[in-house]
């Protein structure tokens, strides 16, 4: 890579978000120099998670921001890097974290956590922590446009700080490392990490687009013996039978509600694990009732919107079931995903 | 121990609830021998603890059953057993468990819970697994009397199956032996087996009730750097202070939610470990933010009356906050008790 740009204003396509649901508009923008510890990159693949979707729609009010450049799951190559960072360079492969990882607060020194006190995700951040200010202008106006969950993958160049960027084997393609920036991450981890699914253990997945076949794919590499998937789409049956589900549930099709059968599916106890991965609010009370009595947990991945409140009763905590939620599937990007990659490319 | 009456139907006082919130009248119960795998016991001391308030006004419309017989924090001797019970005979010390243990069906043979499916805690349940029938009666009609939570100790004698009764050294007094079947379990084992409270970390307790003075000895015992205890009644700080509370927070003097105080006394992080035993759905909220973002453990002693849901956003569980009931202190009441109950003596 030919790299004469470092230093300068570059001037690039990246799709922009003007309001909430209007359409993307596709147009020349400035970006910055990446400042201290932060580092430019060249995008080359991203693509389009839910969370993206929610915050072009501005489903929560608070989180409203625009004009904005969203994308998140993402990879590229480092184009320049700013002052002070010395783990990345010019060329380096790498992918983008949501949440990232400085290395150095009490929540990132801290083995209980993946959260950062700074890089942590955070839909709500729209600026650089370096100065408070956007690395985007628009060409026309020089208006900042402001970024998203640390990352703005959404444009050929991005700027980003380098607690949220991890390097990757070069040797390992892009396309599929970009998944490692999000979903797979994020279902793999929340089987190991968050849930720590056991040998011989059951499982229920709700909502099997990526992030739940991601599960599903932790969990039959933990050895869960059964593996439940429910979603209202058959048409993601096919390719969730290959990834190991190993019984399907369409809700609209039954009778009685989807943990009634789950129970059923299981012998009348329920699963040991269940993982919310639709963000809606009854799925998520589902989900919890078709946990096992005395140890079940549920896992949270979905995106909520505000302002609804947990659909469960306190006692309901008092039968031994848990809920927790889990982010990034509980890796620590810098250090964790390097290690993961090399794991997803060995199968 | 003279005992005469063993299989004969014994006539003993008993506070007797008629109606939710109606004074309880001491009365003459018949009290019927013990059947299969069940044993009567002569009780000796008695307390009344929130949950039988809770039953007794009938808050929760589901539960409310009458006439019954409440009352579960005691200790006595046991008067007769009945057929096929192996482990306990007369004249042996007792303590009845709200939350039995039969030791042989898939809760209790599992160690991630000390639920039991027959015996466990079931505010809904007034009357024997064997015959679905109760052993109390009216002198005066015969009407029957239900049971309340397994033990139905306002009586001078009550009928207990016997995974919920467990035995006690003679030689430990049985006046303090009685706190072991509620409060003290419930409030150390919280700390002891729920949190797992780790030396040098940081708590929070809501409620300075016996469950939560308990919490205290227990997360002091564990090496807890700093115990916060919280309640509306400043008289309770004496004895909180003496059972190792390092702060004391009286939510009426305060200017800020109680939470804020609690950040303010950790230096701005909050604790590792909340306890909420109240009850109260705002207090539970105030204890769940007063824990560490990224780690911190909320546990639910509190009795909670429906409908009200928990007042969480799923999205604030994508913090690392996490929250949990515990049912007495996570003790499988058979197996654990008699060690714990020795430890206690110990100090």
């Amino acid at each position: 890579m030919v790299n004469n740009t470092a230093g300068q204003v570059v001037t690039c396509k990246a799709a922009v978000a003007w309001g909430p649901g209007q359409p993307l508009v596709m147009e020349e923008i400035l970006v910055d120099p990446p400042q201290k510890m932060e580092v430019r990159i060249k995008v080359l693949f991203t693509s389009i998670c839910h969370t993206d979707l929610s915050a072009w729609k501005g489903e929560n009010h608070s989180q409203r921001a625009y004009p904005r450049i969203l994308g998140h799951e993402a990879s590229g190559i480092v184009e320049s890097v700013g002052e002070g960072v010395t783990d990345l360079k010019e060329g380096d492969h790498v992918i983008p974290i949501f949440n990232g990882e400085c290395g150095e607060c009490e929540y990132c020194r801290c083995e209980r956590t993946n959260m950062c006190r700074d890089y942590g995700v955070n839909p709500m951040k729209k600026a650089m922590v370096a100065d408070g200010g956007c690395r985007f202008r628009t060409k026309e106006t020089g208006e900042p446009i402001f970024h998203f969950l640390n990352t703005s993958t959404f444009s050929e160049f991005t700027v980003i700080e380098s607690a949220c960027v991890v390097k990757v084997d070069p040797d390992f393609p892009l396309k599929k490392m970009a998944m490692l920036s999000c979903s797979v991450s994020t279902g793999v981890g929340a089987a190991w990490n968050t849930a720590d699914v056991k040998a011989g253990s059951t499982v229920a997945i709700f909502g099997l687009g990526s992030v739940g076949l991601a599960v599903a794919a932790g969990a039959r590499a933990r050895g869960a013996s059964k593996i439940i998937g429910v979603d209202i789409n058959p048409a993601k049956f096919v390719k969730a039978q290959a990834l190991g589900i190993s019984d399907c549930i369409n809700p609209k099709e039954l009778d009685t509600a989807s943990h009634e059968e789950i129970k059923r599916l299981t012998g009348g106890g329920g699963v040991d694990y269940s993982f919310e991965c639709t963000g809606n609010s009854a799925v998520l009370r589902e989900a919890f009732l078709s946990t096992h009595l005395g140890w079940g947990l549920t896992v949270l991945l979905g995106v909520h919107p505000g302002p609804k409140m947990l659909p469960l009763h306190p006692m309901e905590l008092f039968n031994g079931q848990q809920i927790t939620g889990s982010v990034f599937g509980g890796f620590k990007g810098k250090t964790h995903i390097p290690r993961f990659a090399e794991d997803c490319m060995r199968g």
